[in-house]
């Protein structure tokens, strides 16, 4: 099944304790995307300024991914975001962000796009996000991210998206937040009752937990001795999660849990470099070979 | 295989936005014991004022649980610890300490306790925990925990503590102070060169990692819907890894992940009331049924 992913393209600074990376490729389109095509087509769609240049695009090229929606915008730059990270590496504090080219983003899909099975509406304005999903033809799956500005300055809105999806991909403290209620359990009954069949929570390097209406299933994030840049793990896992089931031939509690690991592993590899840097480099093989590893990270036999 | 456990028997306050609760049975030997006694038998050491009423007691009783080494100190008061919890039921802020008895606590074995197999030093002071191993025959086993004031008050005690045992129990903030290292699993290798087999990180509602010469294992904290009092956990799951080892003819990779379930486990019930009121009344067969209930939210497939 193809995938539609409707996001941002962006150029990044990031600033951690151990160096500074100016005009990185960024955006969650770019690394859901990539994560997404190494189990299925992916239709991008996004907009850039002319400052984004052919190098630029080169990250989707020899992929499975269709440009047909990466709108260039002459005499405008692209979407730009400074982010800085502590010595933990958690939670980026936001420096700067130029909206450019992204301010006027109204995507208008193609008959390709609309037909994609697998829809992805990154963190975008939720009246954004159900446009793009109005113009879809039946898509079998829905899934979407957000984020605290959304949950604070567009609720009603972010609800009715939420109403109208499959599967919610957010954070422990959007719940929080979304639901103001504590403990984060409760949170999650309580959203996946407005609708959705599946809401996956990231917990950063603590890992992911999901919630079906019958099942819980909890993995740690994989133990790294290099943490770079933790830009864009968040984007990499829901590229890496949803690509993984649309290739598949159902979303039964079996390959949910694959997809939750070979998120996980994607994203495992997207924070030891900056940017999309280790992303551009691994192979199938090296994604399967994570696999393996978080098998034996994770194993444990019944008492006997 | 007998444990021996040297550590504290508390009255606390417990403030949490939840509620209060006043004059608690508490304490880390106290925890440790009744979560351990499930598996294995118990020899406690520890040190109580004449306030410890037999009706205090009554925790021990009816279990595998040695009580010659709980000294009663004539006119003089229990151990007191104050505790405060915000929403998120995460790290407690010490409103108020009492050492009363515990001032003095300068254990002296019998041969029973001496003999003992398994040894648990809990978080007192590391010239005291050596003092205790030292008083010991030939113990197969020993493991200790510590916290942040006697990294900072007394590091160079700790570190002949960390030279001399064979596992450490401790908490991921600890392991970054300990050894100045932002990266975890860089802190925990180096955490193993000083001496410990297997290292053993406490990482609250995220659950725990588990370090050895030649594996990592990870486990998510089991997903609760009342927490109503974190106390203990760290003490309870050390018991219920421990209690379970001393069980096992040998300490291999398997059952040492086995154990970490059995930790995480009892730990799990713990938080779920106030003090040890829930582990007072489960049995053996809620701690298998729960042992399964974490098996099927963490097992995923290999890929196929």
């Amino acid at each position: 099944m193809s995938i539609l992913v409707v996001g941002s393209v962006a150029f990044d600074r990031i600033i951690t304790p151990f160096g500074t990376a100016d005009r990185c490729l960024g955006g969650s389109a770019t690394y859901f995307a990539v994560a997404a095509s190494f189990f299925a087509p992916v239709n991008l769609v996004a907009v850039v300024g002319d400052d984004f240049t052919d190098e630029d695009a080169a990250i989707f090229k020899g992929r499975n991914i269709n440009l047909d929606g990466l709108q260039k915008v002459k005499g405008a730059r692209t979407f730009f975001w400074a982010g800085e990270y502590g010595f933990d590496l958690n939670v980026a504090k936001t420096r700067e962000t130029q909206l450019n080219v992204f301010a006027d983003f109204k995507p208008r899909l193609n008959d390709v796009q609309r037909a994609s099975e697998v829809v992805f509406l990154a963190n975008i304005d939720p009246d954004l996000q159900m446009d793009v999903l109005h113009q879809c033809k039946k898509p079998r799956m829905v899934a979407l991210d957000t984020m605290n500005y959304w949950i604070s300055a567009k609720k009603d809105a972010l609800t009715r998206a939420f109403q109208n999806v499959d599967l919610i991909v957010i954070n422990e403290a959007e719940v929080r937040q979304f639901t103001q209620e504590a403990n984060l359990v409760k949170g999650c009954r309580q959203i996946l009752t407005l609708g959705a069949k599946t809401l996956v929570i990231k917990r950063g390097e603590y890992g992911v937990l999901m919630f079906t209406r019958d099942a819980v299933f909890a993995v740690p994030a994989y133990p790294l001795e290099n943490v770079f840049d933790p830009t864009g793990a968040g984007d990499t896992f829901a590229g890496g999660f949803l690509g993984y089931l649309a290739s598949c031939r159902q979303a039964d509690d079996r390959e949910l849990r694959r997809a939750i690991i070979f998120g996980s592993v994607l994203a495992s590899f997207t924070v030891e470099k900056f940017s999309l840097d280790r992303l551009r480099e691994i192979t199938l093989a090296d994604v399967q070979e994570r696999y393996r590893a978080f098998r034996a990270l994770t194993h444990f036999e019944d008492y006997s």
